[in-house]
């Protein structure tokens, strides 16, 4: 049933879905059980209160819902806003284009602010918009923190800062696929009303869990928001709670085991070195790029992800065969580049449960890859530069102390 | 993480999630994979083409969503109808109920022929309905194939003739969600427009997949059909299906692998073979039921479930403290009474991946509890009943002849 | 990669290799890991600590070597004997036998006392020989404390007794194979000198563990034996343990933390539990084949077995027949009778994780084989009288309280 | 059950035990199954057949073994040797120095050859051996194939031409531990006698199998050796060969089912390009070592090791503190230098399931332990030297191209 048997381990750096460490892979391989007995309940109750952690609130409401990110994106929605509101949503790569497609084929009055590919959402315009909307027709700013495609990471921050500036009550609506758990997240702090994640993503687990967490104040709007739900719709939840039976449909037994495990690892971590190791990550992944001589998608350092690299390749190749290349040769998933950026980027994405040296052993392979293509780069510059920062900052491992 | 460690294994008899055979659980015991790779559409090709089978059509259309049974509900509806058109729908139990439910909140105009519970689909009052139809109000006809609250198989063919009778063009949108892999469904045959189950039901697989089957007639409602839908909406698949990459968004991996095992082992066994095995499994509970003087919920032959038998308790027991008890003393998982039956049935669910010792040991375990709480069973008597007519029927295991 | 596939679950029920728990299966499905890390040592160390307590022993020095229960005979008699010794040994059933033929090919002098089929170990002859041996010539006792071809289980304590009163200093080895983490076993005690056990059998893992405890005196005995051994030399582990590494070549890093797994699942039910568990489920099972009109192999109630009954058929069935119809046709995994009782007896394996439904299930398969065959077994009746039993000795699963 | 947990995957490079391939450990996720059942002498039959592949062989027997590399030894050296037997033996690192003293223990006439350790058996001496035993008082040669301790591979071909040439009858005994399944080994055309290895070593299976190959001259020397040996006595196998049975004792039915799915993947890749593979990998660790100016253990390119390199550490190094490091700060599992080389010497296994990649990871994390221990490496430099002859060698994957 492995169709395409290579060799050893893949080396999978595509942006999610990401590497399952084994204790997770160990927690999920089970039979199915009654999920109304009272061990699932009991379970879930854990999972609930610690989900919270990974979005740094305590006031907010987390969903679990057996879906996607892109379902996450609809729950967030329709929950909060009803057809025609008016939304203020940024458009800066693949992943933005396609949550506004969203919005607009759910109805809503789409304000879109546009940047150009590489770059991140252009607050400028935003301070406008909320200085000239005195009447408050905005209903919700939607922002994806992390843009998968650009590599491209978004000031928050920034965003709240400039919401209470104005005192501007619009909802503060976020994307955190490929962000939360890996970047810098404050849900609480940042007044972000919706937060959203996939289980794929940097949670390091398979698919099929869209995360939602909902603070107070969207949970109040969901009350009145009239967008058509059902499957998404947050109040079914609610009222299992109460009950504390928590489903009101059927859950993955596996997921929640899987999810249970994974986060006892990022605690046993610790959230914050799970993010400083995404730092070091990242930046050793744009040192090995720069040591190359290309270019970073990502226009200004201001911006720069630590979950996702996209790399410019020379006009003379095809970034579409680095990808190929790298996974019929050398075993190694890299991502494409997608819609404006095809053929111009490949990706790397270096989020969730994976350590330096793996790292390193797919930035030789890109260099290979290069190489192969014609690119004149020097083999193990790249590494060079990534393990001279690396080397520097890498952490005894805490349990081997 | 076992919260509630029982020694041996749990005898896991509610009508879903049911068991994961091994080898399936072996198939998803695996790390992520780049779903964008060769590897996954080629995987996912041979996935929609023999998942069509289990549906028994070869014009249908079929879509692996990641979600559950009520989003595979949501995906039949909002893809074939407008908010405000008639539909007629058949109330017999919990789950008809909530789909009622559904129905409504998408804002359609639902036209409830209700059943006592423990009785199938009245298809008189459908026939005057047609009968008095002339003007094809009537968009679709929603029913549940089979009833897992009550243990009832409604009549699709009937359904189907009707329809033809009074040559009514309405969609037929059938829930297979506890009947498809098990009970005899032909979607062509009947002519049904759009059939779904979901993935840890008879296929026997986590929960996580909502596979549905749309006609062609179906997918030609779906270009006129206004109702709202994004995450649900089939036209994404198609698209995907056409440019050959097939995922909008990111799949399962563990359950496309697990749903490649799963097929496998379905068809090794033989579809038919696969029903007559479900036959064989509720005729024995229904036999067990008899000898125990007890009565089955169901209130007539013709609508026998061969997946699902609700159990009515005699009245001064409490159904919940059969289930209870059954987790509590024997590591067995029955499933309750929901709504109107609550306290008065319980449910062996017994469908699935389910051989006829697995049954046995559980109607030994339901005779203890039902004597446990008072009520004047002899032991072996259901035993003895099933196995009589069991020792008669199961056929040898052809791979071990 | 299963060539016989048969749908649901199969019902292990030889004496061995039993059903390993999932939790059990969870922990060893993981990669390799280097057993010279501090990891493997930190692991090692609470497993040697804490299989002791499976012995009933503070004293013992436990061997935890990479080989079936055949290798830990080998390493018991070697470790302790030198080739000529006299060594007084029991055969009442193939597994005795097997060992004999061990002992007589490792050029000890086997003083065989032999017993009917179906017979325990005759301690009156035992006594006899102890009587008489006023020059100590006798070195050793071997015996097997539940034979698990017959089914019989040989009385210990009485042995212990018989040297004691006789002041003879032979040492007492004991197969404890069928019987350590399932039977009564009491290794200070009853003063026994060696004890051993393989990880197939009630600690419900895979093949491949031989798990041995010596006592001081054992140990003492092990400096003056001549036996020619290397692999099984228990010295070679002696010296690792006092380095804090354990381990003289390559252990199952797999096995290890199943073991880890397995004693936590045994530690969490209680020992004790365990054992009255397999009490129950041994009584249950003799209550069915009196109920069925069939004779135990096991002569008298003293030497009845809580692991394992062999079931005598009638002369008119071959007893292979009934083992091969179990698994062709109910995918139930029966015991066959060995040697002497070939063709005469099955056996029904109740030892490991299992329970008392499990062993329903098997029991309701027995007797439609039994009829299958032609015997006159009433169905339903074993179960019957199986159940009454149970329903009134099962326990409440304490988790779940 | 986690003591030590890192982010990320481990790189396992010691030389054993190794990384297991996904879908080895998929198909050992299994319960137990009756290994008297039909179903498992079908699946020992292939394993017999084709684990020949391996050894090269058509007229060896096989013997699969539930032990380790240190059992293997041993039922190689008894089943064809007499106590007193004069064997020549080549003493050049730990492993073979552990096998002597076990040739010593087992009471043989060792008659060793000892080398430097670093280089290979010296043949000049073997060869006055054999010249002047007329006599033929030398009964078999002993030779590792490839020392573990130093990465030295003997040139067994050479062994066999003197044999030949002096007309010595001698059995030629083969410890393959590290070498069969990953250097070119030819048994029949190098007249080898008894070959063994382990399953953890280049199979990729975990420790618990020792898998030994008996030439028909072997097989007619274990009808007259006298050694005394009861679990390793091949006549028990070969018994039960004749019944069709297979098993004198139970296999570990997980590690039968690993087996098939090793050489399934062994197979598919074939087995002379999986020799290539570890062609590649130890020519490209020599250059990184070369590139960082440290030295190979190995003192000529005659005995450099395609499975495991020894690098040589500056004197102001302790190797064992590189090891540590490896572990506490990187993930990365190095193997220690053993007795004499202890502290001056670590090595890098790089044998079994792995790829180019995984290799150029831990090169870079060597390279950055070195500097770390203010070795003056150049980060990247062995890195580029490996990636610069890889990049011309890796072939496609053929289920890619």
């Amino acid at each position: 049933m492995d169709y395409v048997y290579g060799p050893g381990r893949n080396h999978l750096f595509v942006p999610g879905p990401v590497n399952i460490p084994e204790p997770v892979i160990r927690a999920m391989n089970r039979n199915n059980e009654d999920y109304r007995s009272p061990a699932v309940p009991a379970l879930t109750k854990t999972l609930l209160e610690d989900v919270k952690k990974i979005f740094k609130t305590t006031s907010g409401t987390p969903f679990l819902i057996p879906t996607t990110g892109t379902g996450a994106w609809e729950s967030a929605l329709t929950n909060t806003l009803s057809p025609g509101d008016r939304i203020v949503s940024f458009l800066i790569g693949q992943f933005s284009l396609l949550w506004i497609d969203q919005q607009q084929r759910l109805k809503f009055d789409v304000d879109v602010i546009e940047s150009e590919w590489g770059q991140g959402a252009n607050l400028d315009i935003l301070a406008m918009k909320l200085a000239a909307d005195r009447a408050h027709t905005i209903k919700a700013i939607c922002i994806v923190h992390n843009e998968t495609a650009t590599g491209v990471t978004n000031n928050l921050s920034a965003v709240r800062n400039l919401l209470d500036e104005y005192r501007h009550p619009a909802l503060l609506l976020v994307d955190g696929v490929s962000s939360i758990c890996a970047l810098d997240f404050r849900m609480d702090e940042w007044g972000v009303d919706v937060a959203l994640t996939g289980s794929q993503k940097a949670l390091s687990l398979p698919t099929g869990m869209g995360i939602i967490c909902a603070s107070p104040k969207a949970l109040e709007a969901s009350k009145m928001a009239k967008s058509v739900r059902v499957f998404f719709d947050w109040n079914d939840y609610l009222k299992f709670y109460k009950l504390g039976t928590y489903w009101p449909y059927t859950p993955s037994i596996q997921l929640l085991y899987g999810l249970r495990a994974a986060l006892d690892l990022i605690f046993e971590e610790g959230l914050d070195n799970v993010i400083a190791r995404h730092g070091r990550l990242g930046k050793a992944t744009r040192l090995a790029v720069e040591a190359w001589g290309l270019k970073n998608c990502t226009q200004k350092e201001e911006w720069f992800s630590d979950t996702v690299t996209a790399v410019v390749v020379p006009p003379y190749i095809d970034s579409a065969e680095v990808v190929r290349r790298a996974w019929k040769r050398y075993n190694l998933s890299l991502g494409l580049g997608l819609n404006k950026v095809a053929g111009k980027v490949f990706r790397i994405g270096h989020l969730g449960n994976l350590n330096e040296l793996q790292l390193l052993g797919c930035l030789s392979g890109v260099e290979m890859i290069l190489k192969d293509l014609g690119c004149p780069v020097k083999l193990g510059s790249g590494v060079a530069a990534a393990a001279a920062y690396l080397q520097n900052t890498i952490p005894m491992i805490p349990s081997r102390i």
